[in-house]
């Protein structure tokens, strides 16, 4: 029987400090180097998830609303919200703070997917995914609907066939 | 009366070699190495189209499908699809050449989503985005559909009123 | 009278992963990037007692006794113990994983000191350090000891003078 | 017989330019990369000595007095001061120049450990260092005391035995 | 016989924004970065002509007239223009372009050789260099004097016996 | 009277570990990386005998003719040859040394020119330089000619009208 695990014991944060070089010409963050780190804290939730290599395997879309400056620190906290199969959906916050000035923002969410991998790269089955607090339940029932829609935008899923997505389109047929 | 610029003025096209620290211990380039770049050749393309500082506002889903090796060379061509206001969606394609082996494969598209600012960071108007050949104008099609499924997905639309959307489920009401 | 923080406020973990640029011919991490990656988390538990630019003062000793491996996640816990008007001595815990073989273990320990600064670089007033925990009242009362270390290492304390210290030489004069 | 070797065939320079990625907010050279530059030039001074892989054992105290700005050139001298069986202390000065004002200035000083290695990673004798000149031969001898400091440090030496520390701390017993 | 390939197959095109840390003090592109870059896009262009890893073997004379700002664009664009049994030689044109500023300026151009090599390192016969247009066969004829000129500094040819450079100079014998 | 200035006083020492992301796939120092280093070091030399900001005009011909492997250290020595108004030639020397199998070889020669500047980026008249060794008076002599070199490769001066260098052709008129 497959072997289950918490998604909590996935939990990773990261912290980053905003360098020259992450910056444009405006000394804001640019979204290419948020989404490196995001990257890389996804992974470690997954491989912590998994005890497994991990490669990403799809990035949901991500929305920057806040500016985020040189010198900022940045946090980003990453768990696994559940598994299927080889594949395992993190969810990932980020928070920026400008320690001297006392303020601190929530600036992104995202879901990152990634494969486990054996060392010849080929997917191997992970743990399933248990979901206790009502944030991570919540997280692992939204699992599947956002994972219909990345079949359909990778073109591996018609969208007649999404069930759970027709749903949030609040259809009756 | 707004200006008009044809999107082919923006088309940038960047090459990268994929050295030790942008893979894996699979020597695999890391999908968030991959998502730096696009964010950079894109944010280009946008600065093409509108003369301005560009920041990024939206990452679409992306997703991983081909393993990319160490000593590849990665190519990454952008170019705007449609311009609203300040925003410009820009179109992205990578491929990936393993130059010794005689290789090279499309890996990944993407579309990221720019707001042009002025010297203080305030959203300024930019060209109106004119396609001319077939798959430009597809592109620029695509765009109205594409720009509300990223409105549900930050909150900012609701679903119901997704009418470009709807149709891709392919329902009659 | 002076603002009282407690020390926990100042909880920092950072995550890394070694990348193949921070090894050196043995796939092993170099120890001054792990140095390098202790100077920021520190700085970071600083800032946050302070709310304030800090710089580096000084590096108590660090010994590296275990190799840390290409490919493993490093974590960095960093926390205030006690302030001495504008000075912070920051203590740092680190921990490498091996998470495909799930093995973790606890590498170093450190001691930085940072200085709390104002817009011109000259030194600043922090709020005092408040420990509540056993172990952050251990760590409180050392703290005092090996200040007086650091300034006889640095020639500004002699021997004789140091009380805290002779005291650990166990010596009945 | 063990193998003799000049300390000052170990001699190595370095020279950095500091650039804005190696700055703090107040364009100050941070800590950490200082520390990773030190750990650099004296594994290659180690090196020298041994003519073996070396992997960083210890660093000892180190303070930061003077600010360093971007722009400024580093030099690092580093020189191997004894060797213990598989280990070598190293000494390192930094200096920094600010060569338009025509400034140059001492920084710092640190020890560096390192032990010797085989490709096995398992530690190896490396040659007795013979120290020639009046400085050499004042590091050669306080290596003993700073030795036992770091053995006491790292919980690997009671204080009570520490003869050669005991004598810095003046007591007659 | 010798494999043949037009030289525009080796076209190759490179992007790159300036960010903080490849300028100096004066936020102008280091012409050491600008080299670094160069090295990769014509590497690239002589991988592309002859399927092989490649190694630099020298570098021509570059002069750099342009300052490039932080924030420019800079494309290079490579392209192989003669072989000669296991080298080629690339010739790299590098723009910078101010994008809010609408101006694009060419600021350098230069010849680098490479060798094409087997995984041995041994160098390895290339595909004989078809040049078609104008521009292209003026390229492939000079490449002859710059082939004499590079034996010459590199102390492998007496300038007594380069025919080819001796016509520049004008000189009847 | 223009100011004087030993060229020794310009000399630089810079020494670098090859790092894996310096080198291509076959392990070995990619060539453009080692322009980047050259320029650093050059450029602190040309700073030290003018004690200005100084930005690069020319690179001449640089061969490569040996390979440089990972983990091997490079030492590169720079020191003016020779000073024209504004602009300094820089001679430099390098060396890679595989410590561990006692090898050292000097791998390359070149020469780099910089121009003086003052804030706002004008040339501005540097110290005369004056060679004192055999060595350094050949490498003064011969700076005329490189310079004509570079004048004609250039384009700013024609062959027939270059001197110095019609002379190497070992031409009677």
């Amino acid at each position: 029987m497959r072997k289950k695990k918490k998604v909590s014991e996935s939990y990773t944060i990261m912290t980053e400090l905003v360098l020259p070089n992450d910056t444009n010409t405006l000394h804001n963050l640019m979204g290419g180097r948020m989404m490196h780190w995001m990257d890389i804290v996804s992974a470690i939730a997954a491989q912590k998830h998994s005890n497994r290599i991990v490669v990403t395997a799809s990035v949901d879309n991500v929305s920057f609303r806040e500016s985020i400056k040189l010198g900022n620190v940045v946090s980003l906290e990453a768990q696994v919200t559940r598994a299927f199969n080889s594949s395992m959906e993190v969810h990932i916050k980020v928070y920026a703070e400008d320690i001297p000035a006392g303020r601190k923002v929530k600036t992104n969410e995202a879901f990152f997917t990634f494969v486990a991998v054996d060392q010849m790269g080929s997917p191997i089955d992970v743990p399933e995914a248990v979901p206790e607090t009502e944030n991570e339940k919540a997280l692992y029932d939204g699992a599947l609907q956002r994972r219909q829609l990345r079949l359909i935008l990778a073109g591996r899923m018609k969208p007649h066939d999404a069930e759970e997505l027709k749903a949030i389109f609040n259809l009756q047929e």
